[in-house]
């Protein structure tokens, strides 16, 4: 998917709103476990019901690796019932790959050909030749984590290298790889005011948000601090929406979630425009 | 495995070799393509072959994502095949995982306890908390990046961050983490100067050393740097073992390729005696 393209759904949709597919079989609805393959009965539900209200849908791959085989057959089903029902939508691996050159050159094509997502995840503590790879290919988008949501973000994101921030370091060095204009970076929203610094340096990359609402963020301040022209925002909720309720109608209550997100959204870009 | 048994089957094999098993469908002899799983096979016939010479195997995770379904099961298959014939070889899952705190948990659980790894390799740069659910594992390992084997390793991880560089500040910290003791470090061998530098911060623990041979580190100077007391060094060696040769005899040919690092690791351990 294009950039353009994504932003123009934006616009439509009266929202930046991702929803995080981290599927637990221990927080679904019980009753779903009788299902053939209750990860992906799971998904399409809560799909089903919420893709009004979302412009993107980001399978964390750990949840789905943890069932092995299994869940690596609900992530494949998982992708094409969104490429084929929703190709409006953007789809993003949450991987956090990252590895010498052809290493990441088949990391890269599993995720963008063969399974046909429109963006993936991916670390950047190996540099140039470990994130080139994936940004190799055309209107596929490489999302590298800049400063993570967590509390182990201070750890090395925030420390001083040279004269900056390791993760200002990252952004600044990223945008001279070949075939920049293909990434976008994950800036948690636990920490709404570097956000502004983040776009001294990239003013118009998109930005995937984690960390609003379960983990204490605040829409307004990510927006105020991080919105873009272009928008340049995806915030992302995974609990908040996935596992509102544990009822038979748990889709229905993810979709009114999402509804309640999409509408503080609606509020901020009506409020810019 | 216990630490203990990784180094007495260093010392009972006079090697300290880890072979990478990083299969490639193009690579691996034509006439393999015509059974039911090349790539089981592939491994099966290089493992049988050069067991004798080897204490570790690696199979790096993306050459089988690559492969969707059917890579994920030819992973599973080599893990069980190692673990059920030669339970005395460590195995260590190369897939450089890392993320936040309850997803790492997920991602340790797939590679511990479903997959049956000794040890897996992990990116730092999330920190602390995306590490810890890792090290949580009794008698399994953690093998941190640190200082790795590729060009874009200058990008970040040799850059000064307060009074030392990346890769330093990441061995300093990592060893005030819980159970910092299941820890392991990649450091590669293309900067084998850097060794000597990094026993001072670690001095006891296992290094897995990529680099030699087709990367063009010395197995020498290595030793020269890293050996430690309890030896505490894994070389790995991929391509130049496994695709020695594509004839029908790939595997002799590649046990022969292993049987030469072996004994050029034995000189060195005899030397130090």
């Amino acid at each position: 998917m294009t950039t353009e393209k994504l932003v123009s759904e934006i616009r439509k949709k009266h929202s930046f709103l991702c929803v995080g597919l981290d599927v637990d079989l221990d927080k679904i609805p019980s009753f779903l476990l009788n299902e053939e393959d209750p990860i992906f009965s799971f998904n399409k539900a809560i799909i089903d019901a919420t893709h009004q209200f979302a412009v993107a849908y980001k399978p964390n791959t750990a949840f789905y690796e943890a069932y092995g085989i299994q869940g690596w057959k609900s992530l494949e089903k998982t992708i094409k019932y969104l490429n084929e029902n929703y190709p409006e939508v953007f789809t993003i691996a949450d991987a956090k790959r990252g590895d010498i050159g052809n290493t990441s050159s088949r990391y890269a094509k599993a995720f963008f050909e063969d399974l046909g997502f429109d963006s993936v995840t991916v670390a950047p503590y190996m540099g140039k030749d470990s994130v080139e790879p994936f940004l190799n290919f055309k209107d596929k988008h490489t999302i590298l984590l800049a400063l993570t949501s967590n509390e182990g973000a201070f750890d090395f994101q925030t420390k001083k290298v040279e004269d900056d921030e390791v993760y200002k370091h990252v952004l600044k060095t990223s945008k001279n790889w070949k075939n920049s204009e293909n990434l976008m970076y994950v800036i948690g929203a636990t920490k709404a005011e570097y956000l502004a610094e983040v776009r001294n340096i990239v003013p118009k990359s998109f930005l995937l948000v984690p960390g609003v609402g379960a983990q204490g963020g605040s829409l307004t301040e990510v927006c105020k601090y991080g919105m873009a022209e272009n928008i340049g925002l995806l915030i992302n909720s995974s609990r908040g929406i996935i596992y509102a309720s544990q009822e038979a109608n748990f889709a229905e209550v993810a979709a009114k979630q999402a509804e309640k997100m999409q509408l503080e959204m609606k509020t901020i870009l009506d409020g810019i425009h």
